[in-house]
């Protein structure tokens, strides 16, 4: 038996927006612990990590480990009958065949409840090496979502440096060429949410996808603030907390000559 | 002469954009009593009937009965140019054919007449029996809208079933199954037009085409409750109350087994 | 050096929105005394001419008349970047290939620089001959751009008429026929901006097409109201003032018995 009810409705509802158009199914692993998701990107590019705590939720219950394989675009559908407020509550059996959703508005009388087939999805999990970046940038998450879409109009990739001064987005295209610069700011004025902050090992450059970046900045719906970690040739982590529960993570190769497949940068385990 | 004044004119505006997909042109009838339309659906499975009594508006006059053809998509786009607060006036001749429209902005020095051609209509004036219904359900009608929009996206038809303690919306598709209940509620504190009653003679379940109750749906800006009546066999009953003035109504069959044409449930007169 | 600063970006972006749709690309002349721009639309029917003060800036300064060829839809994707409350600073060399542009917001860390290619751009500098017109229309530039959006979705020309007692646009087509009227009005309980007046030598009538006075309508954003000025067999001047910087004209010459090139009506110099 599982049995996870969440009094923010809107956070699952967020979630689930901010990584459909990148993964179109995925293997929700619920245990003890929580729920997890794992999953490559359809373009086998990119890796979306989610983990939602248990404690996080106003119940939590898992007898048994169970492995829920959710087509996300149907996930939606069910969520958009989902208001904001709502509280939800998902179950499943031990060996389910679907997965069970209620929605309650707790200030009328409505009352719904939904069943979303479940599907055998093969996904094998990636083992993340524990890494020192060289350099961790945080800064308001609808500041790299809107640098993200700005120079998305102008190139197709961006080159993100990072030095002590804070950090700096460049493309260039048929257009011309642009560069954004965020310099680092804790002024004292600034509520914590606003402030940019750049942990410097070493100053690292690496060049990315802007199609994807653009992608991950649907989660900026989810926190206020991103952080971003870099090290030379490494895929960069694009995270954003969901506070008191966890987090959601995007994992990037960088360009280097040629494409390369992510799975190389990341390791298979 | 036919002449009828409207202070409010968005409801106008909002009476044609609400039956406007589903009926393409009308015969609208001016009598002493007021102004009625009945049409069927392009697809002859829904019936639209709509009521304006002439003691509702500022102004009404009508010598003799007027029969005024009318292609909605056309009434619709010239409707588009009066502000929601304009007055308008409608006018024609005895034998018309044109109507004559005025739309007046009270707060400043526009103003505007149109004149829209007629159109000769064939119609048949179907006889809707009086009926004791089973089942009348009254409820909120941005919640019903939000049900049929939110069932839309799962599934093709929608049981509704009637109960003492509420009213159940399933359906189920390709994705899973759905039910919204929104039980009866009469609370002390709730307005008027957030209540939902069920007035019941027996319990009643039948099942529609969603999407024409979706269409229905657009009438909601018209009326803060929206009111159904089922009966056995018998179609379906989606009524609009315009304050003061009238009704709005959608007639609609159940599915039996196969899909019937509704002219076989109402009878033509 | 050409430099320039706008403290009001905003003026910027909605500028360029205001005439890309009309004209793709443009020679923009900066001289000591300004910058302008002045261009056939790529139909060759209306001409765009656009004046802005070199001391309505910040800061400006030219110490060569420099002519920048830029297309304009590339140079909307760049200002899309701006936000309304930048500071925006246009550079270029004596001989430039390029023009740089920095957005600053100047309540947060963001600097951003773009540079945009230039083009070689043929075009003629048209001579506007000076006219005394036999009316001149001033009205609420929304009130403008309501009328001309109206009416485009009923005929395809309309017939502007001034006399004394205002202004009326009629137009005609396949569903009927419209006129809106527009009375002078200075009452004193007005402000200033949502007057309208007709000065008048004597009463004129003329007819254009509506798509493009509905093109000139994009520049409402600029300015609260619109000058339209008149005479008989001579182009329409639609004029929107730049508050202490300078305008943004529109000419279109009216419709005689058969579509006449304008060219011809404003003269080549």
């Amino acid at each position: 038996m599982f049995e996870a009810r969440l009094t923010q409705g809107g956070l699952l509802k967020k979630l689930v927006e901010a990584v459909k158009d990148l993964v179109t199914d995925g293997n929700f692993e619920a245990t003890e612990a929580g729920i997890s998701l794992q999953a490559m990107d359809t373009s086998h590019v990119c890796l979306v990590a989610l983990q939602l705590r248990g404690d996080g939720f106003e119940n939590f219950r898992c007898d048994r480990n169970v492995t829920l394989g959710i087509q996300l675009a149907n996930l939606s559908k069910l969520l958009k009958c989902a208001g904001n407020d709502d509280i939800i509550t998902l179950k499943a059996d031990d060996q389910p065949d679907v997965i069970t959703m209620t929605f309650e508005d707790p200030k009328t009388e409505r009352f719904a409840d939904f069943s979303l087939k479940l599907m055998d999805i093969d996904s094998e999990h990636l083992g993340i090496p524990e890494t020192e970046y060289s350099a961790t940038i945080r800064m308001p998450s609808a500041e790299y979502a809107r640098i993200c879409k700005d120079l998305s109009s102008i190139g197709e990739t961006v080159a993100i440096s990072a030095t002590k001064e804070g950090v700096k987005f460049s493309t260039s295209g048929d257009v011309g060429t642009a560069n954004i610069t965020v310099r680092s700011n804790t002024a004292a004025d600034l509520k914590p949410e606003q402030q940019t902050t750049v942990e410097l090992g070493e100053p690292v450059a690496l060049t990315f996808a802007l199609r994807y970046l653009n992608s991950f900045a649907k989660a900026a719906s989810l926190a206020s603030q991103v952080q971003l970690s870099m090290t030379k040739d490494l895929p960069v982590v694009v995270e954003f907390t969901i506070s008191d529960m966890g987090h959601l993570k995007f994992y990037l190769a960088p360009k280097i000559d040629e494409d390369e497949d992510m799975g190389d940068e990341v390791g298979e385990s």
